[in-house]
Formats: C-alpha cells, structure tokens, sequence
C-alpha cells in the first residue's frame, strides 16, 4: 500500500481508476481553490489528496470506497461558504463536484430545470432568464456557490421574503448516500405525498447527510417589472413600519426589503470610484426595497404612490426604475459584505429574530460588547424583512483570541427572543460550539441519531454542524 | 397479567396509571369515532383499547410503555383521512389526541400561533382571523380535522396555490418519538440554518416516525378582498389558459383555481335546495377562480378587467364579490367531495402531474377503463392550479372486488407523466400497494431505514405507508 497519501487510508490509484488519473490531485498539484475559501479566511484547509468525479456513478464508486476503508470525505462546491464546512482537514479526501457542471433539462411545462451540483446559481438564474422565467434565489456569491451549497446548505440570500429559501424552491434532489447508494429523488411536482418526502434529509444538512449531485429546481414566471426604492430612514421602528405598510399596500410584490446600518453603509462611501451613491444625506438607517409586479402600465405609480403614502418614514429616497439604476442601488447593498469580510480578524454573524426587536438586540449586544472594548463598533445590515441581520463586531483586536468572548455575548443575547444564531449560513466548524444556544438536548440527540443512521462510519464532514461522537 | 386485553401487551391498568381511568377506554366504551373515519368507508377498524393523553408528558409516558413491550399504537387527530392511516388493527392501542385541543399561544409580532394537536383547522382560521390574520390552510374537513393530522400528512386543500401545503406553513413541531422522547422543535423563525430541520421527519410521515403533539403555524395578513369568479368553460386548454393569464396579470393574488368535469358539477345539481346553482348552462369543464387582495378601492376592477380580458376562454360566468356571495360559489366546489365520498362502491383517487397534461392523462385513463366497463364514468375535480386531481371512478360494479385493476389503470397511467399516486392525501394502506409506481427502490429503501432509526420497534402506525419488513 505504498501508494497511500500520508494519513489517508483510500489509496490514490483506486481513486484514479474510477475518474482517470487526471481527475485525482496530490501535493502542489492541488491549488488554494481546495483549501480556503473564497473570503480568505483565517482558517485554512490541508488537502493532501483531491479526487474530481464527472459522473454520479463515479461519486458513488468514491463513496463506495471511502465507507469500506473508513476513509473521511469533504465535499467541495464554490467555496463560498462562511462556516468553513469546505475547508479540508488533513486526513480527508476532498471530493469536487466541480466537473458536475451540466444543466440537464429546461421545462417550460413544469417551470423547472434540472441541474447538476457542480453548476453556479448565476448560470441557473441566465438560463431561465432565457425562458422568460426567473430562479429567485439570489446571493452576493452568485457567479461561485454551485447549486449543490446551496441546497446542502438551504441558502437564502436577497428575496426569501417573498420566495422563500432553497428548500421551497427545490422540488427533487439526487444524492448519493455515505454507503455509495444513489438516492434518485428526481421529481418535478409541486405537490407529492407519495411517502416521505426525503429532499429535506439532504437540504440544509451541509453535506453531512448524502453528497447532492442533481437538483430539480422550480422556477417561476419573471417579473414584468422590477423597481427599487434605497432610502434613508430615520429610525430602526420607521423601516419596520415601512416594511409592513409596503408589504399592505402592494401584496406578493415586495421582493426584497435589506436594510443597512449607518455604520454598513459607511464602509461603501470610500468607492464612490465604483458605486454610485445614491443619497445626498447620512441617516440612522438605510433599507433597500424592492417591488416585482406585471403591469408595466401602472406598477411604476403604484409603488410610487405606496412610497409617497409613507412619507413620514422616509427621510430621503433615490428611486430605480429602469434595469440599469436598479442595478446600481443593488450595488450599494451588494458592496457591504464584501468590504465587511475584508476586516481583519473578522468576527461576523448572521442571526435571526423576530424582525420588531432586531435593533433592540442589536443594542443589548453593543452594551455587553463595550463593557470589554468601550470603543467598539458594529457593522450591521442584512436581510430585515426575513428578521435576519448580518454584523461585523469590530473591537480593535488584532487576533482572533477573543472570538469567543464576542461570540458569548452575541448568541447569548439570542435567548430572549428564541433566535438562531444561524439564519442562512449554516453551523459547519464555525458556529459548532453554540449550537445549543438555539436547539435543545433532544433535538441535538435526534440529529445524531440520523446521521448514525444514514452515515454509519462517519464518513461525509465528519465534525461538520456537531462532533460525532461526545455530546456536541 | 390478567389486565391485559385480547391481543394487546400493554395492560389498561398501567394506562389508567398514566392518564387516570376515565380516559382508558375498553369494549362498548368504544364509540364509532375510534373504529371508523368520518367517511364510513369499506373498512372499519377494531379497536380494543384507546387511551386519550392531557398533556404531551402523558403521550410520552404512553409511548415508553408501548414501546418497552412492543406494543403497536395507532395515532388518531379527526379521522378525516382518506387512505385508512388512522383506522386501529385489533393489536393496536388508539391513541387519540382529542384531548390535547388548546391553543396556547397567539403571537402577532412574529405572526405565528401555538397549538396542541388536537385542535380544528377551523378553530385555528377563526382564532387567526380575530387578530386579521389568516392561516390559510383550507379543506372541506376544516371542522373536524386537527392541526396534528394536517401535519402528519401534510396536508394540501384549497389554496397551496398561493400559500403552499402544511409544510410551508409550519415554522416549528413538537413531536414524542417511540421511545417516549419529547423533541421540542417550537420555533418560530422563518429563517433557521441551525442544524437539521427536524420538522421535516414529522411532517407528511403519517404518523410512522414520530406523533406530533404540537405545532407553531405560520400566519400571513388577512386579505382585505376575495373574489370568486365561477365559469363555465369550452374546454381544459381554454381552463389552463385561464389559469396562466390570471396568474400573470393578478400575481399574488389567484388563491385558488379549482376545477369540475361536467360528470363532477352534475353530483350537485339534485340539491339546488341546499346549493345555489350559480350558471344557466352546462359546459365541459368549470372553474372557481379565488382572487385575494389588499385593495378594496381597485382589486374588483382589477378582478373583473381581467376576467374580461379572457373573454374568448369563458363561455359563462358568475361573479361573487360580497362575503356571502363567495361563500354560495365555493358551495358548489365543496358540495362535490361530499357527494363523490357517497359514492359505493368508491374506487377514488388524488394524483398529481404537470397541469396541462391532466385532461389527456383523464382520457388515457377513460379509455384504458372502457375496454373492461364500457359504461365507465369518472367523475373529476380538484386543485387544477397545482396539477391535483381528485376522482371517482363509476363502473358499476357493486363490490370492492375489481379495485385492485382499476387501481392499476389509474396509476400504471401516471408513469408517461411523472405522476405522483397521492398528490395530498398520503399512502396509509390504502395505496401502499402502488408506491412503487412513485418512488425509487433507493427512496424505499430509506424511508425504511429512517423508520428503523426513528422507531427501532416498529410501534408506531406499523404497515402505514410502507410494511415494516418485506420489501414495500
């Protein structure tokens, strides 16, 4: 077995049978792109062996092998994630799907398309553009995440308010099983109680359950019109209150509604090379409203009718109406991530709550943060109509030791209000520790129950969401 | 132990221990409610023993016991089901959760509600509708039927076309497993990637992995408008037509698109004393379009200018605007089940497939049956805006005998299109036979293994959806 790479107990050349030598990497044949993220991260991955399947039969026969030998898998998708599930540890085989990157079927009938994991969500949402009809999931790391992260980690992004996140918008789902079992979940109904409706095994489990492959996903007519309001606001209650009169006054139409902190849209002003800025004034609060309709003739009057209804809640207000200022408001919004994880060290989170006491809690974990770093500074925006906010914690630390004192005050502000200390990005390594501050004994209990059950030896993201073994 | 009743291995006795005496019931303390489904089918269960939990502790307990001595137990709500799940084998306990029937919490700032399984559909859309709320589940059962049930079938009705099934509409479920472990799953986020989603081994499983004992339901803002529209229709192309011009140029707003062969809408016309017939002639085909607004001020213009609009697609119709004018038009709908469930012998179905494939598929199957019954008619209704069809199938025979082929026709004819053998209604025993014609050996094969990890003694609902040990 001199063939076997150190700590590794699957041997390269059985890989390189079954996907073809080119298709297994080893040593500096293998790039950053298996071993950091796309953020750049502090943490950084050690793969020693990679292998790139180009079938699911091949994903099964890798699978197949690595149960047998209890051989540790990692599965890679775009990298985009936040949570470090991707990120290799040194004795796991990282399998790619990068080369399952085949879109399969378009079907106007159904309003679905088929899809392999590897393809990115950009691809998905141009090709139904093609169709007249829309994929209405959209994320920042659309031109990167592959389908298969987002439905291994039920993503969410710009317009679950009105669409919802990746599993109400996936209708069947091919996974292989840890054993090597093809899971052929293929369907393309919207309604099917033929039994256990077993996707959801698969969605949201970070690849700790099965490896997706293929993926029906649902697309819906596109919108005939597309506008967008970014306002100033001034007050936290004045965009909850503009978010509900909105959401009255123009039913089913209200497809995003983000908000940003001061503080957020401050670290978009120094780009004015690359971003418009929209506003003249500064303001408390920021909220990026988006209205999807079908009547060209009359949708533009009626979200500027339902706007000037709301006068009082709005300090200051730059309209999009045509494709090209809607994408550039977009862009105001879209910049704050990515200059949000280019601080360094980066304690950031994504939580949610009910959406009336965001800024509330906001405030609780800013007194709880000053009491340890009085100059402290939060960075905050995200998802305000889904009650899901992102944030920077910045308090003039320049290591990552006191992460944990940071993240016991912000998951321990959760409690009050029953919220998750992951909205949409997932546990994987990162938020592990803190899980039972949103889930009880019996359900973390469960969970390991089902992953005994579907992955006996532990072989797919072993320690991803919860350790195997110890109580997590 | 010569309190143990015929058959069972758990003695009344030890029962009466868990939820006083009064709540164990034994021989003619046995009323039909526990034997029979509300439909008085062919079949009749016989129940030997029934108990009836107050509180989810007692359930737990309950199922402890059953559980140490491999006692089977059936999990009864309003026994409104249609595939038999709820009705008890003489060696199973009934466990009815009638008792359980408080709602325990209404919440508008997270617009969510709390309630104990056995609580009515039609108890939670009245309480929902005192805060201008709306839960908007909807079946004809809504009286009888439990929020448990709905979950545990995940329930569909009248209006998933806009809202979605039960599942959509449950953020979070408490459930006792076999072992008597509570798993509270109550929350009430719409967004939580915080490890699995655990609801989704509650809802829609029937009862086989878990019994859901409470739920939090997820309301939307009560619509300030609904219209009816009942038309008489030239054809089913002309009705899906309908269907896609309403949907594009009132989104949001089509809550329901319902259809009626003409052999469905003639059931109603012997009881124009209860039932107001709302069209002078009769056509091929009828529906009942449901139009959900916010706009009192222009949602009936819009209404009726794009009813108007589809002129050449409908030949009649009549138009309901006030309350009780809605409620006549929906009459009519509801009156169809209710006569086609009279039916005896009743060979009924409720399958899915792409929408615009149904007539032809109702044809195949039309014709398929004609060469063994050349009288055979089949009366046909449903949830056309979801692709579900419901029907009867008449060939006058006077037993059950023939079932078995019929049932081979309708389903075998399914294949062509993707079809699903139970769009809403669940497998129970009733079409265990066919859910091969659905589903994959693979997906068998893990449904089975999440029964052996959820219920390693098989106790729960045994033979529901699939047979404990054979292959299905």
């Amino acid at each position: 077995m001199s063939e076997l790479t150190g700590g590794l107990s699957v041997a390269s050349t059985k890989l390189a049978e079954i996907v073809g030598p080119e298709h297994v990497l080893q040593g500096d044949a293998i790039g950053a792109r298996y071993t950091q993220d796309l953020w750049g991260g502090e943490r950084i991955g050690d793969a020693r062996l990679v292998v790139r399947p180009g079938t699911v039969e091949e994903v099964a026969a890798i699978l197949r092998l690595c149960d047998g030998a209890g051989q540790p898998v990692v599965v890679q998708g775009g990298m985009t994630g936040l949570v470090g599930a991707g990120l290799p540890d040194a004795n796991e085989l990282v399998l790619s799907l990068e080369r399952l990157d085949r879109v399969e079927d378009v079907d106007p009938t159904t309003r679905t398309m088929t899809v392999q994991a590897g393809v990115t969500l950009q691809a998905v949402q141009e090709i139904a553009a093609q169709h007249d009809l829309v994929f209405p999931l959209d994320l920042t790391s659309r031109g990167s995440c592959t389908i298969g992260g987002c439905v291994a980690t039920n993503a969410g992004g710009n317009r679950v308010l009105l669409y919802g996140m990746t599993r109400e918008l996936v209708l069947g789902v091919e996974s292989v099983l840890a054993d090597g079992t093809v899971v052929d979940g293929l369907h393309k109904l919207p309604k099917n109680n033929a039994g256990y409706d077993l996707k959801h095994l698969f969605i949201g489990t970070e690849g700790t359950l099965g490896v997706v492959t293929r993926a029906v996903l649902r697309l819906r007519p596109a919108p005939r019109t597309q506008q967008v309001a970014f306002c100033g606001v001034p007050s936290f209650d004045a965009a909850v209150a503009l978010l509900h009169r909105l959401q009255a006054d123009l039913p089913g139409m209200v497809s995003a509604f983000e908000a940003m902190w001061d503080s957020a849209y401050a670290l978009v002003l120094p780009h004015r090379d690359e971003v418009r800025i929209p506003l003249a004034g500064r303001h408390p609060l920021y909220v990026l409203v988006e209205c999807s309709g079908s009547d060209p003739g009359t949708d533009g009057d009626r979200f500027t009718a339902a706007l000037a209804g709301c006068d009082e809640l709005i300090a200051e207000a730059a309209l999009g109406q045509e494709p090209v200022e809607v994408r550039e408001l977009w862009r105001v919004r879209e910049r704050i991530p990515a200059e949000a994880l280019r601080i360094h060290p980066l304690f950031g989170f994504d939580v949610s709550l009910p959406t009336g006491y965001i800024a509330e809690y906001v405030e609780r974990v800013e007194k709880d943060l000053r009491a340890h770093w009085p100059a402290v500074d939060l960075v905050v925006f995200g998802h305000l109509g889904d009650g899901n906010v992102h944030f920077a914690v910045l308090t003039g630390e320049t290591t990552m030791e006191k992460k944990p004192l940071v993240e016991e005050i912000v998951y321990g502000n959760l409690a009050p209000y029953g919220g998750s200390i992951s909205a949409e990005h997932g546990i994987g390594f990162e938020k592990r520790p803190y899980l039972r501050h949103t889930r009880k004994q019996a359900e973390l209990d469960l969970m390991r129950r089902l992953k005994h059950a579907l992955d006996p030896h532990g072989i797919l993201g072993p320690g991803r969401v919860f350790p195997l073994e110890e109580s997590p």
